[in-house]
């Protein structure tokens, strides 16, 4: 049985799908259990109200909640026993093998670092971001590739980005089940002298790396393209791309609404357009389904977004326990080795 | 009367576009005068199958060309006569005011940067490049904005992107006649203490100076919307902004094609849809449409697209016109004042 500590108060629309994600796994075939950790008298009342498999759930009490406009400092500094912080114990202490929370996202970086130790060799943890691309990657055809880190590493040194990319390089394995998954780097020129000098350096040592499949470095233009599993970037570019992505969904679909609503609708009826732009809705939404992972700590930790639907909860439960399950972490251990980082 | 020096051999497909685009321009009203360099033989060829005003037309001979494939500091100490350095020294010697090129965009900046000066106070000059958004911007109601640097500067300092700011703020308003254009930072965050060191301390500085409308940092998410009419960032992240630019353009290009071949083109005919496609296209196609400025030297210079069309080009010599006429480079001196940098 692989066992989930899930953050029950942090999502945007309060308890209730972040306990139908979980009420609805429970119902599912599959080795995996979740603690509820949260106001047990809000995770009651959702429980009650709804079918589970009552011997998969558990519920364990915890005393406030951080919202997603605290600051994670501050806000756990006043709340030792909130939310997050209690379910992260729950993972340090033994009880549970992963922790799962849609909440603020420093607020769970935060809260992992005080309760989790790093992974030998790995200076610095990531925030990785699932997006869709054109191609499709991996046995079974996923739209979507992994970037990271989306996080807030600034100025990343070479062996950071070497980190990133041997943690990226491990999740894909284990989550998409890409076997030798394609890591690149993101740079201004393909040619392995292009880009800061941290980036030519991490290009150097990754291409004497024999345990991750580094193709060298992509460019702007192979983000959308979808043209490796892994892209490589310090935070502050990671972030800027990601919320770009964003941005031209977002451009995207309101384009299309208008067309749509202009022309189209009284031409077409509600055929096949209406697909195209349900697709369209979807991709532009493609953040509330599954998970984020923050990679780099001793144990799995998993971002749902905070719009998270139940569905999208489910999704982040099954990601964590597959995490667990097939060993994310020695996996990152293993690959690290021959750098000889573990030892310092 | 404004002179422009054109470098008529840089472009993917030869002289042919690039003198058309000349000859259109020289019968049309307007006070510009337009000396053509290069190969003597191709350019009199492709001038005398077309309609053009000879008395605002002139030719320079060069010798030999840079392609796009060369590396630009072998090509041009190979060939010191060759066109674009050729076009750059008419204007250092006063006999253009501008020089406009389609060729290798490296061989231009270092042409320039061989002939010209910087602008006192500018330490790094910048590739500027015009991008669709979906809001519209200053009294033509344009669907673009600019974006600085998209060249190859790295790791630039806090001084370096307050002079981009100031440079783009400038072109923004000479060329896209925005009396004050709304100038932000690219960063990870709205927050001023959002960013690298670089990026926080160039926020500061720009909050201080009164001759620009900073508006603050900007995010990846306002970049296609359009948010403000200038963003500003180093080269590494502007580079892979605006290829990624490009990689959705060509992907959302692509699933248009594709959807339009597989079901619509028997449904609805030629109709309203291919219009949308060819929207599209124009979208993917905009690099080709007027040309990218490369600011900070104490001359106007334009780099055209190498796919440029004869349109191109004809925009691309109207842009550089009217920098010279409005006095791009002095208000960049004057809006630089308060700052003192021109004493260093």
């Amino acid at each position: 049985m692989i066992r989930v500590a899930l953050d029950a108060m942090g999502a945007d629309a309060g308890v209730e799908p972040v306990v139908e994600g979980a009420c609805r796994l429970s119902l599912e075939s599959g080795p995996i259990h979740v603690t509820l950790v949260g106001d047990p008298r809000q995770i009651e009342r959702a429980l009650g109200a709804r079918r589970a498999d009552r011997s998969r759930l558990a519920v364990v009490a915890a005393d406030g909640a951080v919202r997603m406009t605290d600051k994670p400092v501050e806000a756990l500094d006043r709340m030792p026993g909130c939310s997050v912080l209690t379910a992260a114990r729950l993972v340090r202490d033994g009880q549970a093998d992963a922790l799962v929370s849609a909440g603020n996202t420093g607020a769970v970086i935060l809260a992992a670092a005080r309760s989790f130790a790093r992974i030998p060799g790995i200076r610095r943890v990531a925030l990785a971001a699932v997006y869709p691309t054109a191609l499709r990657h991996g046995p079974r055809r996923d739209p979507f590739a992994l970037m990271l880190d989306v996080g807030a590493t600034l100025g990343c040194t070479a062996e950071e980005l070497v980190g990133f990319a041997v943690m990226g390089s491990a999740y894909s394995r284990v989550v998409s089940q890409i076997e030798r998954p394609r890591v690149a780097l993101l740079s201004n020129g393909s040619e392995p002298q292009k880009g800061t000098p941290a980036v030519v350096a991490a290009h150097a040592a990754l291409a004497r790396l024999p345990s991750i499949e580094f193709v060298g470095n992509v460019e702007g233009v192979d983000i959308p393209r979808g043209t490796v599993d892994v892209v490589v970037c310090d935070g502050f570019v990671g972030n800027i791309v990601l919320k770009m992505l964003e941005g031209v969904a977002a451009v995207a679909l309101d384009l299309a609404r208008k067309a749509y609503e202009r022309r189209l609708l009284w031409r077409l009826g509600l055929g096949m357009l209406s697909r195209g732009l349900r697709q369209l809705q979807t991709l532009t939404d493609w953040k509330q389904y599954g998970g984020a992972p923050i990679v780099g700590f001793d144990h799995v930790v998993i971002k749902a977004h905070g719009r998270s639907n139940a569905q999208a909860i489910r999704n982040a439960l099954k990601v964590a326990a597959k995490a667990v399950e097939r060993g994310l972490e020695q996996q990152i251990r293993t690959a690290l080795e021959p750098l000889g980082l573990a030892e310092q």
